[in-house]
């Protein structure tokens, strides 16, 4: 049975922890617990928990429309940190409809929540359901609609293997600016996209590389609305 | 109940006959049968099919590890020609039990047998299981496992909608040069990556361009023998 | 003959000044000035000054190792904004002994001073010769050495057609956020590298894109100490 | 003094020699000749001549538009072979005048010939001036205009040290296959453009890749009747 915790107290308690702090909290509070990896900056969490605890249960989303680099990247953490990374693969049929049907880039013309929903959302779902916990790399800084994130809070969107799922965003707090200077020092390997002008890295169709001073969210479904940009993984 | 055909006679009737004259006669002989699109250079195939018949059932294998030049490409050609392309997708369960166990390389050191199963033989497989006939792009001068080919033959590696699957290739006796001339000179447009060095193309990780004079199967599964690479949709 | 200024005087009176008055007030006060432009975000002043006198004498380092997509832009600048362009050359005799005794290279062992010095530095000076001032795009934000950097300067380098020669610095108080909302609210073409991660653009082998949150001073002639990192234009 | 030759004598005798034992002759017979070296395929003459005799005179032409990867090849063979190689630069004032007159690709509307007789043609005839005899990588399959090319030649467009200059041409009857055969085989290092579909290689905005089965001359000033596709270099 996962443990009943008062996320209220433990985000106040540590609103100012570094994120290994958190994550060790985190690990410790929920061992059932998973690590999602999406292939980008978020790689500095799995450095951390990755050394905390080299068997936490690591997950990356293969949407089967990541960038050939994304790919290699993967493989590469893999390999250095010697973890398995569990690979969440599209259900055959649905996804084969959807493309079939309107082809391989209708996110263009109707949004890109069909083709999250297929590609991301519902594997997810379906990993989800075996943990009571899971730990994302989001932070406040990303997105004008992450800027009320908690370092812990109840998940309104998925669920957990005993009802309830914990979602804990050791990050949320931190800047991008100090997450890659901790990326830098401690030589954490990262995706080469993001030395070519790629700030946030998702699907290839859905990511473009941003110019000089522009925020890293204008590289992710440009064609959209700001307040909209969340994959399905994140709404409220 | 699909028809009983002498093969032997066909080929030495149309030994000679253009493509579109073998496409017209494989179409008009078996009506239930499926074109097979690559994303490469047999959209000329694809090309020619469809204006003798656009309501012709056409596919492709989306392995998830194609080129992004390549699902352009591949919807540009839904576009063009106006058809329905089916886009065959691997297992998901299979395909995460590979990639989570053996990572997202596994084929350069295993060899492409286990990924091709998965990514492309089962889902073809699947697939034509509904037809009686399927037409490739395949060509003699491709590769050397390809020598003997014959333009119709009796596919000896999967079952057909009613027992036995024809296979047809229109471009069995075309050079690489006629066809180029082709697609040239009636405006077919092809995948960009062909004037990229790339001569033959599938999965990314699994394709390279090839040097000048280089022969176009130099640019695939490189790391294995010659006679072997075939991607097990076309072993005998 | 040049006009006697008091450069301080002007400093003060135009510390808040916007680029656009800065520049007219300069083009009014020396008539006989040249504006710089580098290939890069300058391209404001290009545009800015361009409407103010489209007979601007205009010039451009063509130091024979510019990225191809800069020379691109240079044309695209020159067509779009109908103007003639000044392209400084190297001296053949000076480039070719440096080059043919020591490589394509050599600024990467000995520094970027040798190489600069006769692919921008002397063809520079043979220029300015002909005027009594200069514009140039830079800002105080760009390096730690430029953190000094007045509006209004006397060029302690260069000598002009009549003695001293004025340097101005327009964006000099502008900072890279500001200068970039302005290059895309005007929609002011721009060099096509700065969306791929360049923030920073010279010459191809001395310019690297940089990753997120680095400071558009680490893309250029990182293997130097930062306090050097001037190419001879701007040294004082 | 250069040595009266009787070149159809020469001609006939090494009509089916091999280019290393040209070479050898060529080298013997006219001490005082210089190696033309493009950064291209013609590597295989230089890896040849190098090892008759290292200190042979080897040149390039450094136009200032070369690709980033050909000005990296030609350091990297450079090294090597551990050879000088002369870089000729073209007239800075020459050079000024018609960029800043016309930009930087009038060659697309004037054709190539005032761009070559500048940055190739003009620093070529000053360098050779001072040469008995020049080699080149020349082929007859190159294009339709080299098709009666000679292995020995008066050269009909450039003088040398004592009046008339010779050409030779130890790849004349070599076959681009056979050519690649040998640069393979041999392990002699090749511009890393080969592998991107570039077959021949010049100046970046007059080269481009060529499709399969393509002519390599259509990758260079394909905007241009084939018949006129030289550079100036080897015009009769």
């Amino acid at each position: 049975m996962p443990p009943v915790v008062d996320l209220s107290a433990l985000n106040a308690r540590l609103t100012d922890a570094a994120p290994r702090d958190i994550l060790a909290c985190a690990m410790a509070t929920w061992p059932n617990c998973a690590l999602s990896f999406s292939g980008a900056e978020d790689v500095f969490l799995l450095h951390l928990a990755s050394r905390i605890n080299p068997d936490i249960k690591i997950f990356t989303l293969d949407t089967g429309r990541l960038h050939p680099q994304t790919y290699q990247f993967i493989e590469q953490v893999r390999e250095t940190y010697d973890v398995r990374i569990d690979m969440l693969c599209p259900d055959a049929e649905r996804l084969q409809r959807l493309v079939s049907d309107k082809g391989l880039f209708s996110f263009y013309r109707d949004g890109h929540e069909e083709c999250c929903g297929i590609r991301k959302v519902e594997p997810m779902r379906r990993h989800l359901a075996g943990f009571d916990a899971w730990i994302t790399g989001l932070r406040r800084d990303q997105s004008p609609s992450r800027r009320e994130l908690e370092i812990f809070e109840p998940d309104a969107r998925f669920a957990g293997a005993s009802g309830p799922l914990i979602k804990i965003n050791p990050l949320a707090n931190v800047t991008s600016r100090q997450l890659w200077e901790q990326i830098r020092m401690l030589e954490v390997p990262y995706n080469p996209l993001h030395d070519q002008g790629f700030a946030s890295i998702g699907c290839e169709p859905c990511t473009r590389p941003t110019g000089p001073n522009q925020h890293e969210r204008e590289g992710r479904w440009w064609w959209e609305e700001a307040t909209l940009k969340e994959c399905g993984l994140h709404k409220k």
